[in-house]
């Protein structure tokens, strides 16, 4: 998506140890416009209308699935929710996450209730690197007995294993910008997506 | 916000201890032409044209924010963070927060570089209790300078204390349904706001 790939190396923030950093219009501040093309582009990519749930997971997923759902005849988004909380209550759907960014384990839950056998699951997240938090929306949407539509990324590190992975078990997956290498202060972008 | 006090009557539902649960519609799963509806009123009810940031906190907040902001001419939404995360870096404004509903004490932290004395900010959350996330976010706004044009509330709890204390103390508050009390499994909206 060129106009997101315009934007990461405008406005994209290369830190110590080759880290990009979105966060001025991706994932602290959002940049509703962008979002709203982001949208638009996963709909394209993702035309199955039976998609009836979009599935992402707190916190950056989460305003990136509400734009994007607005494309998808009345798809409702759940996201899941990384801590145990006591707002969630009733029967879950849970998996464990790795979180390499946060240094810890967590599980992902989703309530029974939001997702079952009769859904169409279009998954979204801001990004893929190992790939471990979109493999516990997987395994949830699994434990569901929902269909799994695809899985729509906005930005994948090409260079981590993540994204290769899911390709190879042949997990309809597009991400909207495939960096494959960050060096010197350089983004090098995939063209073949 | 009568559309929004039928979906709570049809679909919230009571739980012991007389708790509201939303998780149908608002904070788990999302209903989003319910959220543009929401987004649609909020702009009626703030329609300050110098709101140029909507200021929520992660989680549930972000989608509110998100879909709402479409309503703002290029608001953008900037989501306080609640915890320490390895990917916030630099300057931070930093308020504490205590949650009753994760009984944990937490700071929210916003990136100085999203906020700054030139900007007009609508604070949005989905609801609105002892106020204390909402205070959290008005001491963020204060510290960063920026004018604050009011604070936008999905659902209030009216019987707790935070509401009254913020509109005696002049804030420009306006909640989209302010329940007085919930008895027996039955919800009484205040009818005056």
């Amino acid at each position: 998506m060129e106009l997101l790939k315009q934007r990461i190396l405008k406005d994209g923030k290369i830190k110590e140890g080759n880290i990009l950093k979105v966060d001025s219009f991706l994932n602290h501040q959002m940049d509703i416009e962008l979002m709203q093309e982001i949208g638009k582009e996963f709909r394209r990519l993702f035309p199955d209308k039976r998609i009836n749930k979009i599935l992402t997971i707190e916190a950056s997923g989460i305003g990136i699935a509400a734009i994007a759902a607005q494309y998808f005849d009345k798809a409702k988004v759940v996201f899941a929710k990384k801590t145990q909380s006591k707002n969630l209550d009733g029967e879950l759907y849970t998996a464990p996450v790795v979180s390499f960014t946060r240094g810890a384990h967590f599980d992902v839950q989703v309530s029974t209730k939001f997702l079952g056998k009769d859904d169409c699951v279009l998954v979204i997240d801001d990004f893929l690197a190992r790939g471990q938090a979109l493999k516990g929306l997987m395994k949830i949407v699994e434990q569901s007995g929902a269909e799994l539509a695809g899985c729509g990324i906005v930005i994948e590190k090409g260079f981590q294993e993540g994204g290769k992975e899911l390709r190879q078990a042949g997990v309809n997956l597009h991400s909207l910008a495939i960096i494959d290498s960050i060096e010197n202060g350089e983004i090098t972008f995939r063209t073949d997506d």
